[in-house]
Parts: structure tokens; C-alpha cells; sequence
């Protein structure tokens, strides 16, 4: 099957699957985990060969062990795709309900997006949760994994496409793309599919976000800020520096930037540098900067890139003022931190700060779905509509307007015979 | 000063616009007010210009009723500021508050989008409509008018911004367009504009979304359906069909295209000719149509074109579901209604149909933001991610995570000495 075959069919199957029950969603994804666990032995036989595969091309250790996907990996999901028959159905909820007139009655209610496309890394476990949710949600999904994964994510595709199919869900709601070309060309499918998850690179994010023209959720780079107000509690100041660049590097929610207030620099950095040098970490600073602690010189550049490792660029300000002016023009509008004891400072930085994320006096590694209660998480938002910072379910959902009339025609509005009465209803859409 | 500088100008406005207070906000729209008020001499004297332009290049009479800005259009948006004043503030609304841990407390707060460009048609009324709509939901707009109301809208924009600096407004968060280049160079200026609302033509709106990668809402086709169903009041769908055409046909929301099913048929279309004859309105049918009623006969063609006249296409189906699927392939997801007596009928249509708005006995004609209640309408979207049918002010908006921590790091978190409870408060945001 081509791509477009295989969007159509997606498409085709959205329609239905926006209007299966909770029930029988719950029901498919019970049998989706039930089938995981039965057939645990062949989906590890499918890894092996993509192991055995991986350790032929020299894989790197940290992917050989993302690649494998073993029984404990197996429970992982499976314990994930319970806690999501769990939820709440999210299709069907009533946002907003009006009386347009006596026996017109409008409501705004959830529904599915309809087709996914969503472009993962290696992990093949990231498979089993992106379909579920979207599953869960009633959308179709289009799904490309790793190469590497090859095996692996055919066996799962085709189990979870089975176990589906035995709950009664539509033929086709996901499919499997494996080469790029397939990638290439679900960008230019925007008849059918309604929105792309893209997860990876920031090149490939990029790529994706400047070769379509289909909505894409997601985020290019992650560069975040640290800032440490004049009025920091400076022990505090450097926990929450430490962490945000340290507690894990590789990621998009890690600080790249630290800024620190002229009249505070002088105490935080040679503690902040003492902790850092114990983390193996390099320190790139401004002029001011290497005044006060040896860092190696940080150029223009640096306030542009995201390093994604144990490196942090450090510049001393004058003011909030521009602090915020440096993230408003370096920043990727995905996560900032302030430390500081003064309420209204923090409340000006988290107001200015045009990111999805605002923290006071709290780790920007704190940007996640699953720490912020989401449940699984989508992605890691950086657009300024629709979904931002870290997207749950919600995310995959939109609204339709559903309108419950007696016979009314506009006529006999317009001719001024009848008026709104555009009263709020305390009811949900029953219909 | 270019589209660049203009938009950077705008970009710069909209951080500090995003932190002012609704006192603030109202005071700067009151003042708008007043000034078009009492500037009004000079407002219609400009617009005099503009009428005699425009009766030299022999405008139609229709739009240059639509160019006309006299005394009653001016104290028609001054009630329409009026109405905006009493409306609540809508930044900074807690839209979900999660305690992640004891002092360390996740808040989703709604914010502005940030700076918005907006094309609209040649009613100068429109601008003021739409620049007091950004201001009040705290974003920056870049507007686009007709050029044949040059003249006013050089004045309208140059009254608002006069009146909105008086309130302490940040300067450059109103722009105005005035070429086609201006657009053209704004299309690429995705750095600095985060949303376009194109109002005009479907052509016009086409070009646009195809030659941008900044999320565009709106609709470019409004091919609206009307299904009678087997089992529908024959004068209750008679009304209801010729209501959806007729009352207003070029419109986005009247319907194109009739889908009658074939069981009522016979005792349905005579009595719909009988009207629509007396509307003057065409019939274009189907072979079926056309060996119950005299009609011109319907191709392929039409049932993906949006006449904006009074010309109706019918087709006759033989169930629900060949109706679903003709609007699933040849609607623009904008307005679809079914006439029946049947609740589980009218239920699977409205979940089946894809489109932004479904109706169950009424008028495809209802599909606005006034008659839904919105207050202004920023248009009417297709799109399938953040807002879907009318959009009034919440369009505008997207929201902000602001975390407020009392020190906490993530490493804590993950070495296992603290877990998260994630709770629901009861509480907003008060910071």
C-alpha cells in the first residue's frame, strides 16, 4: 500500500472511530494489552533481530538500550495502556452550552482531530504509547519509528492493528510507514491528515515544520533559561542552576543560559562554578563573567545554541528588564526559570517571559507531562496556538458545535419576529 | 517604516501588551471611544474621499454601501467597544491548577496569542471591530483593509493608536498594512507574527494559506450541506432547506448543496421548487432530481463548488450513511445540518459529518458568531486544531504554564526522596 492509500484509509477509518464508544475504546485497548502480554515472546524474538541488527551497524550503547525492548519493557506499556482505560473518555465533554433561543440549544463538545501523523524515535515502546493515546482519543494515526526498530514496531502495529480489530475498532485507523519517502510524502497529504507530531532532532523538527503545510505540534529547539534575581536566595539559586543544566543534559527542557544579576554575581557564581566543576560541566561566560570565575569565552552564538550536554553559557545583567529581553530574543519559547524571594519580580518575569513554561523559584526540568500529571505525554509544545508547553490527550482534540433545533430558520430572526435569549445552560449535549 | 520593522515593532508591543491589566486595557478602549467620537467630522471627511474615489473608479453600489462610514456606523462600533468594555478580562484566566507537590504548585493561565495579522474586506467598520478585539485579548495586530477605504482606515488606525498611548498602551501594537507587498512580505515574517486571520475571497484566502508556514485561521470554501432525512417533517425541512439558501446566498454559511433522501423525495421536491421558484433561485439536480422536478442538470463539478448566488444542487441518497460520505468528500468541514424526526439519526449524523458545525433541525444559516452568542466574531474557522466554527475573543487566546516552587529540583524527584501528588486545587492563579 502506498502513502496515500494508506492516509486515505486513515481518514476513512477517523470518521468512524470519532464516534466509537468509551466503551468499546476501553475495550479495544484491554485487548491491545491483553495481546501484548500474550504474544510477549514473539515481539521479543522480532527485537532480537533488530538488536543482533543494531550490533552489527555499531549502535551506540544508550540506543541498544532504548532499541531493546524486553518483559520489563512489555509490563511498562501494558501498565500504561491501563492507566489509560482509566481516564475519563475525553471525547463527547460538553465545553459550553447556550441557549440560543426557547428549543434552540447550542453546545460545544469534544472530538477527536481525526489523523496523526507522528514521526518517533528508536524507542519502540513510544509506539505502543502514541497509539493508544490516539486511540484513546479517537484518532487515526500514521506512525514512523526508527529503522533500527524495524521488526519490533511491525509486530507491534500489527498487534495492537489485530486486537482493535477483535474490540470492532474501523479497519486502518493506524498505520505503519517505514521508509523516509513515506515521511516526504505524508508532508504534502494535507486532504487527510489533520495534524504531525514530529519527535526528534532539531534539524529533522525544523525540516518537518518548513516542508508542510499541515499543522505540526511540536518543538525545534529547547533552549531554556535560568535567572537569578538580584534578590535570589543564592544556596537556592544554585540547587535550581545545578539542576536545570545537570540533572539531565541531553534534553530539550535542560537550561542552556544562565543569566545572573550584576549585584548577586559576585556571591552565586564561584559556588555555582564549585558544583558545576564537580558535575564535570563547562562553563561558557560573558566578559563579566570571567571577571569573576575562569569560564571560557561565550560568544554571540552561544546564546542561540542549544548545547544538550553538560555545558551552560553564563551572562551577567543589569535588570529583570533585560533578562527578559535576552530570552525574549535568544529563547525558543519552551521553558525560563526566575529565582528570586520577590513576589512581584517573579510575577513580572513570568508575565514578560513569552515561553509556554514560566517557573518561579523551581527546576526547569519540571517541564514534562508525566511530572506535571498529564498522564502520557504527546509532546513538548512551542506554537502559540492550540496546545503549549508539554501536550497531554488534550492535545489531540478539537471541538465541534452541535446545534439542536425545532425547525428554526434565520428568516424569522432577521425579520425581527423572534430575538436570542443566549442563556448560559447548566447541561451537558446529551445528543 | 517596512512590513519588517513594522511587524518587529508590533512583536516588541505585544510582550509588554500581554502584562497589562483589563483596568488598563478598558481605559485605553474607553478612550478609543470618545475619540472616535469626537473626531468624527474628521473621520467622515476622510471617508469622503475614499466615496468619491471610489465612485470614479465605478465601485459597485453594494460595496460602496459597505465603504460608507457615517455617523451611525461610527456610533455603532463605539457600542460595539461598549459591549467589549463589559466583557470579562480574558488574559490571566486559571484554566487548571495541579498541586504537583507540598509548595510546588502548576497553574495553566491563559495569555495572548501575541501579534496578530488580519486581511480584512472593505468595510472600515471592520477594522475597528478587529483592533479592539486584539487589544482587549492583549495582542498586537497588523491589519490589512481594502484599498479602496484607504483614507479611513489611515484615520481609524491613527485615532486608536492616539487613543490607546493615552492610556499608557505600549507604542507599535496596532500596524497598519497598506499594499499588497506588505502582505506578501508579512507571509514571511514568521518570526515575528504568530497568527493570520485572511477575511475575503476563497481564492484570496487559498493564496494565502498555501504561501505561509504561519498557522492561518479561517476558511476558504463554505460548502454547507442540508440533509432531509426519511423521516423529516416534509414543511419543517422545506423551510429549514430554503432558509439556508435563500435567506442570504452569498454567504459562507448557506448551503450549496441539498442531499434529499430517496424515500421523500417525491413528496419533498415539489414543494421545495415551489419556493425556491419563488425566491428566483436555480435548481441544479441530479439525474434522480430530474425525474421528479424540472432542474438544470448537476455534474460532478458542483458538488464541490460554493455558488455564493442563488443556486442550490440536489442530489437524492439512499440512507444516511451515502449522505455522510458525500459530505465527508465534497464538504469543507464548515456547516452541515440534517432535518428528521429521528434523535438516534440526527446523533449518528452529528457525530459522522466532519465539520465544524452540525446541526439537527435548523437553519445552516445559524452558523455565526453573533447568533452563537460569541460577541464579535474574528471569523469562521475550518481548521481542525485550536478553534473550529465561529471564533470570537477566546480564538486569541493560548495560555501559559506557571509553576511556583519553594526550591525544588528534579533530581530529588528522581533519586526517589520525593513524589508527586497531583492533586486538583480549587484555586487560581494568583500571581
Amino acid at each position: 500500500m502506498n502513502m496515500k492509500e494508506l492516509a486515505q484509509r486513515a481518514k476513512k477509518a477517523s470518521i468512524a472511530l470519532a464516534a466509537q464508544s468509551g466503551e468499546k475504546k476501553n475495550l479495544a485497548l484491554e485487548y491491545i494489552a491483553q495481546m501484548l502480554d500474550s504474544r510477549k515472546a514473539d515481539i521479543i524474538e522480532a527485537n532480537s533481530i533488530d538488536l543482533q541488527n543494531a550490533q552489527k551497524n555499531d549502535l551506540e550503547k544508550p540506543l541498544l538500550k532504548r532499541l531493546k525492548f524486553d518483559e520489563a519493557k512489555i509490563k511498562g506499556v501494558c501498565d500504561g495502556i491501563k492507566s489509560l482505560i482509566s481516564l475519563e473518555e475525553p471525547v463527547g465533554v460538553t465545553q459550553k452550552a447556550t441557549e440560543l433561543d426557547n428549543g434552540l440549544e447550542l453546545y460545544r463538545v469534544t472530538c477527536p482531530i481525526g489523523v496523526i501523523g507522528i514521526i518517533f524515535e528508536s524507542r519502540p515502546d513510544a509506539l505502543v504509547q502514541i497509539s493508544t493515546l490516539c486511540l484513546k482519543s479517537g484518532n487515526s494515526v500514521l506512525l514512523k519509528g526508527g529503522s533500527e526498530a524495524a521488526n519490533t514496531n511491525r509486530i507491534l502495529a500489527d498487534i495492537i492493528a489485530e486486537a482493535a480489530d477483535k474490540a470492532g475498532m474501523p479497519d486502518g485507523w493506524i498505520g505503519l510507514m517505514e521508509t523516509r519517502d513515506d515521511v516526504a510524502a505524508m508532508l504534502k497529504l494535507e486532504d487527510c491528515i489533520d495534524l504531525i507530531v514530529p519527535r526528534g532532532s532539531n534539524e529533522f523538527v525544523r525540516y518537518i515544520m518548513q516542508n508542510t503545510s499541515i499543522p505540526v505540534l511540536g518543538h525545534a529547539d529547547g533552549i531554556c533559561h535560568v535567572y537569578i534575581d538580584s534578590e535570589a536566595d543564592i544556596d537556592m539559586a544554585v540547587n535550581i542552576a545545578v539542576d536545570s543544566k545537570c540533572q539531565y543534559a541531553a534534553v530539550c527542557n535542560a537550561a542552556e543560559t544562565l543569566l545572573v544579576h550584576a549585584a548577586v554575581a559576585a556571591d552565586f557564581l564561584p559556588k555555582f562554578k564549585e558544583r558545576m566543576d564537580a558535575n564535570d560541566a563547562v562553563i561558557k561566560g560573558c566578559e563579566k563573567t570571567r571577571g569573576i570565575i575562569s569560564a571560557e569565552p561565550a560568544a554571540e552564538i552561544d546564546w542561540k545554541t542549544e548545547y544538550l550536554d553538560n555545558i551552560i553559557s553564563v551572562k551577567i545583567v543589569d535588570s529583570l528588564t533585560e533578562a527578559i529581553e535576552h530570552i525574549n530574543t535568544y529563547g525558543s519559547g519552551h521553558t525560563e526559570a526566575i529565582v528570586t524571594k520577590n513576589r512581584d519580580t517573579a510575577s513580572q518575569f513570568m508575565a514578560l517571559a513569552d515561553s509556554g513554561n514560566v517557573f518561579w523559584n523551581a527546576s526547569t526540568r519540571f517541564s514534562d507531562g508525566f511530572r506535571y500529571g498529564l498522564g502520557a505525554e504527546v509532546g513538548i509544545s512551542t506554537n502559540k496556538i492550540h496546545a503549549r508547553g508539554p501536550v497531554g490527550l488534550e492535545g489531540l482534540l478539537i471541538y465541534k458545535w452541535k446545534l439542536i433545533g425545532s425547525g428554526q430558520t434565520v428568516a424569522e430572526y432577521a425579520g425581527g419576529n423572534k430575538s436570542f435569549t443566549h442563556k448560559n445552560l447548566e447541561k451537558n449535549c446529551d445528543i
